[in-house]
């Protein structure tokens, strides 16, 4: 049985803005981050823009209705730091192994997100109040 | 003269912990992830952990008095991730360019962090809500 692999790296950082628009700014001309795009990713009811920074990213977030799970924490706690992505391989078995080892899923099975990678949530509250996403990219994909 | 050089990479991301020792089995055991010890920054008032993911870290944060920033940080909004490091050359120059540039400082001059970085932190107020630290590490040390 092959043993556990801890996640390659850092996919992304996700931040929850109100705006896409207001914020791209600061990423991309103050701070100088190499802006690769934006993307609606219709799962999650959310209009996304990623910034190249070293191997991994900063995804910014905006909600694209109420129902969205960022409009909700931008009502709850305004904007900011929302999640941490963690590539991985095989995050069906992954997600099967930590749910062995006592973390709660917010989802059982990956789901589709940006870039067409495949995405599952871990529940914060077995997390230390963490948002961790687990995610896997086709390899010949952008990450 | 020369243009702002864009942050390298992600340093690190800092996770208000209540309790080191309490939080360091699921980053280590858990997820996987290599522990690289801890450290007391006495400035901070705070004990640290550090793990390895790729290129980058994570570094856990536990309060060692109720002054501590990160103590205010988890009366107010609980554990979870508290500030994501960008790693930088010439830090000095980076913040007047910032400060130019019209985002808010906390620290005006770097001061000591933990690696013996020089480290700074800019205001969320003017970084949609995100507590940005800029670090610069001496180029023979671990960062």
């Amino acid at each position: 049985m092959n043993r556990w692999q801890a996640p390659r790296q850092i996919s992304h950082i996700g931040i929850a803005v109100r705006s896409l628009d207001e914020a791209i700014p600061l990423y991309r001309d103050i701070l100088g981050l190499a802006w690769e795009g934006t993307e609606t990713v219709e799962s999650e009811q959310v209009r996304v823009a990623f910034f190249r920074i070293g191997e991994t990213r900063i995804e910014l977030l905006e909600p694209l209705s109420p129902e969205s799970a960022i409009a909700k924490y931008l009502e709850k706690r305004g904007e900011g730091i929302h999640h941490i992505a963690l590539e991985v391989d095989d995050i069906e078995r992954r997600l099967s192994e930590l749910e062995d080892q006592g973390v709660r899923l917010i989802h059982e099975q990956p789901k589709q997100g940006a870039h067409n990678a495949k995405v599952a949530f871990l529940h914060p509250k077995s997390t230390g109040g963490v948002l961790f996403e687990l995610c896997e990219h086709e390899t010949d994909s952008p990450k």
